[in-house]
């Protein structure tokens, strides 16, 4: 309960969205639970009551009296710099909410449901022809839907998509700095490919079971961090980051033939909820105490995973805790050796599948993404041509081909049917920014990697808390990155990096 | 979401508690949450969401528009007996949650709040002197509940409270049953305490871990006819039963000293969770297709763990498995012997401790509490004088004094300084029904107990679902004993049980 007097529009609006966030609470747990604990007759009642909390969630924000408490806090009384910066993101918040019509919210859920559900069946059968109808269709209403938005941002149709994921940064920006690595990235991963082949790679065997796999991730969050107080780490098919700031829950999975993959899941999930449990303390349950953007969330886990856990400091670190995890005790073995277990987090290959490429060839994943949604939003490109566009692009940057291979092609992502347009470049947005931060706390802490390979993440925690996590949406992304960093989001950092670790 | 056509009052009742019930769903397994995997530093924020969440469902239940459409569903037009039984039970959900003036559910909120935060420590202090005051301001404004739930049903103002507890039964009905109890069990336990003093009761000693204890109960649940598509096994501070009937979660705790009570716990909570898996489908997320009572609750977790499952049968069937799980093999150790798990599992003691006590002491602790808190609501007994009547009557019945004893005495439970009045006797109302519900079973199942003996819990938890589970609250209580047993509730049953089990 708020025990603060409400005497002003301001105060009624930091009530309602209190409430809101509670509801919201409530939500992320159920949300967890369904998909870490939940036995599976458990699902129809529990998509029921989670249908009627969500929509009594909308109807809160949608309330008409916060559209009018909206006006009379920006006509009244002066507010300090964070409720003001509170006060932009509830409006924002509210205007995402209700600048649609009621009607084609319906036929978008509708829409997006039946085209994800059919996503399952005729992915699995390479069914190009049964998708198409469902996909244009849901192309379709996002183009009204990227319409309304435009009208409500003055934005233009994709950028105001963009927004719902990553405000303040633009289609112009992005197509920038994509621009950039495209003209970097497709040599560079032929001449790591080529370098690599000489490399001799060791397979790691033992015994990898769950209990030993989770006492490792358990000791690694440990290490970097994250403070079991106010989380937990269990385990779902795949792995996320769920919860609420003071109670965050990551999950994972364990694949006992191997814990290469899982132990830097983990890794990555953390870097996720370490930002959730850095927001700011006053503010985490108002709009302005979240997250500032995907992009932004995702650098946080690429930042952990990419920069800091996958360098030749790390493996010094972690090579010991893994050796007496699986083996008992620290060996000998060339295969369990510091070098060996760099050499496999840091494997390029080129390959059709987005979620298992390396850092060098995921941009490339992702800039055929927006190139084609850009389009298909923009009208540019008809849905019946998506397969022949992505296939083109494919081999231009990848030398791969997808003819006829829709599963490992326009089929491979859930994000289009269920709507998510202008999400996709946030992944790399992500990257980016993770570079450009690590380069800049290596800048104000020369021997960060010396911290590392100890094992000591309390100075690299403590810069991101002050530079990120305590900021929640205060600034916009650009001002947040020139505050940290000095300069605007380039792809300098990230291509240096990739040169250093892989050229 | 209801896709029903929604024409009468009756229509919107139902689709408007349906969206309650949904929202009581996410309320369970965030509190199940909260119980068994919360982290410690999650509790403020979910506490405060936990208190919205409660604020939003109640303020559905009292909208004024449902008492509008009861009165249009009580004039309109016909409906079936199980819709005629959802409006009476949606009529008293209703009348039950708006009978009482605003302010006074305020202040007995706070007053409860506050009193049970103390009894946390006054209770350790054994500070009776300072627990007397909160605890009088807790029975004065209850009084006041009493009256208002007495004005509004037409029941004395004990009854009224009784009613929220155990609708059907009144307090006349108890006096007469707990007449008859206390006229034998006070001279039987006398007896029985005798006869087993000439027992030789080995201890049973071995690897207890949580483990292994988990594997025997998930085991045994198995057994009983628990669902594991809808439901789960958690660990948690004090054993309960939560969650909803298509997703039920139990809990228990490991003693790893001793396997017996956690084992008997998880047969008890099983019999609770097995009567919510078995409520009517078509009617669980109405408020007629919940479980009748709390008596009837404890029935059926009693009727698993005291009727069938302390049997010389069950101990046949289980103590094999009970070696295997916990020596590796099956043993000759007469420790581990049916007959001596059995004397384990039977012993009777006199002892100042209801939640320790066996089944043939444990009705003098309710019948205790009962006789007090009715003089408490009538205002035949003062606040002060708890103590002295409490010490009184724990002479008469145990022969055990409670003098400047508060911790072991009126200290004892947090029922009355949460406010709990008329709920204590349901604990041993499920105790006579579990036991008058067996003896018709097995009028009905003469092989029950060779069953039990193999293994075979079907037969018996068929009897309970067509008998008991899937009647939800279409009878009252009354009705239901004697549509399933053929006569009202009576304690001849439940003390021919202890007469064959102890006498």
């Amino acid at each position: 309960m708020n025990h603060k007097s409400i005497n002003t529009d301001y105060d009624r609006l930091e009530v309602h969205f209190q409430k809101i966030n509670d509801l919201r609470h409530v939500s992320a747990i159920a949300g967890w639970d369904e998909a870490s604990m939940m036995p599976t007759g458990g699902g129809e009642a529990r998509a029921q009551a989670m249908s009627t909390l969500d929509v009594m969630i909308h109807q809160l924000v949608t309330e008409p009296k916060v559209g009018e408490w909206i006006d009379g806090a920006k006509a009244g009384s002066s507010l300090d710099d964070w409720q003001a910066a509170n006060l932009r993101e509830i409006d924002r918040t509210w205007r995402e909410a209700t600048c649609m019509p009621e009607d084609l919210v319906a036929a978008n859920s509708i829409a997006r449901s039946k085209c994800e559900q059919a996503w399952r069946l005729h992915r699995a059968n390479n069914d190009w022809k049964a998708m198409e109808p469902l996909l244009a269709e849901v192309v379709s209403l996002t183009r009204e839907e990227a319409s309304c938005r435009s009208e409500s941002t003055g934005l233009g149709p994709y950028d105001a998509m963009l927004n719902l994921y990553e405000p303040d940064v633009t289609s112009e920006q992005i197509d920038a700095v994509f621009a950039d690595l495209k003209g970097f990235l497709p040599k560079f991963a032929d001449k790591v490919v080529n370098l690599q082949s000489a490399d001799e790679v060791l397979p790691v065997s033992g015994d990898f079971s769950d209990v030993k796999q989770k006492a490792l991730g358990t000791a690694l969050m440990s290490s970097l961090g994250f403070d079991f107080e106010h989380g937990r780490l269990d385990v779902s098919h795949h792995p996320f980051c769920g919860g609420v700031p003071d109670d965050v829950r990551i999950t994972t999975r364990y694949d006992t033939s191997s814990f290469i993959s899982s132990m830097m899941a983990v890794v990555h999930e953390t870097g996720h909820a370490m930002y959730e449990q850095g927001l700011p303390h006053k503010w985490r349950s108002q709009p302005v105490g979240k997250a500032l953007s995907m992009g932004t969330h995702e650098s946080q886990s690429l930042l952990m995973e990419m920069q800091a856990c996958r360098t030749q400091e790390f493996m010094q670190f972690v090579t010991p805790l893994v050796q007496r995890t699986f083996l008992g005790a620290v060996s000998n073995d060339p295969a369990w050796s510091v070098d060996n277990l760099h050499r496999l987090y840091t494997r390029v290959e080129k390959s059709l599948i987005r979620v298992d490429a390396d850092e060098v060839t995921y941009p490339l994943h992702v800039i055929l993404r927006y190139e084609i949604e850009k389009q298909l939003i923009g009208g540019e490109l008809a849905v019946a041509d998506l397969p022949a566009a992505w296939n083109e692009k494919m081999m231009n940057f990848l030398d791969l081909s997808t003819e006829n291979n829709f599963v490992d092609g326009c089929l491979q992502d859930v994000h289009w049917p269920a709507g998510l347009f202008g999400y996709f470049p946030t992944y790399t947005l992500g990257a980016m920014t993770a570079a450009q931060l690590f380069a800049a706390v290596q800048r104000e802490i020369p021997d960060l990697l010396g911290n590392i390979r100890r094992g000591d993440f309390t100075p690299l925690l403590k810069w991101l808390r002050a530079n990120v996590h305590n900021k929640g949406k205060f600034l916009g992304f650009n001002d947040l990155m020139i505050a940290a960093t000095g300069e605007t989001l380039n792809a300098d950092y990230f291509k240096s990096h990739l040169e250093a670790r892989y050229g």
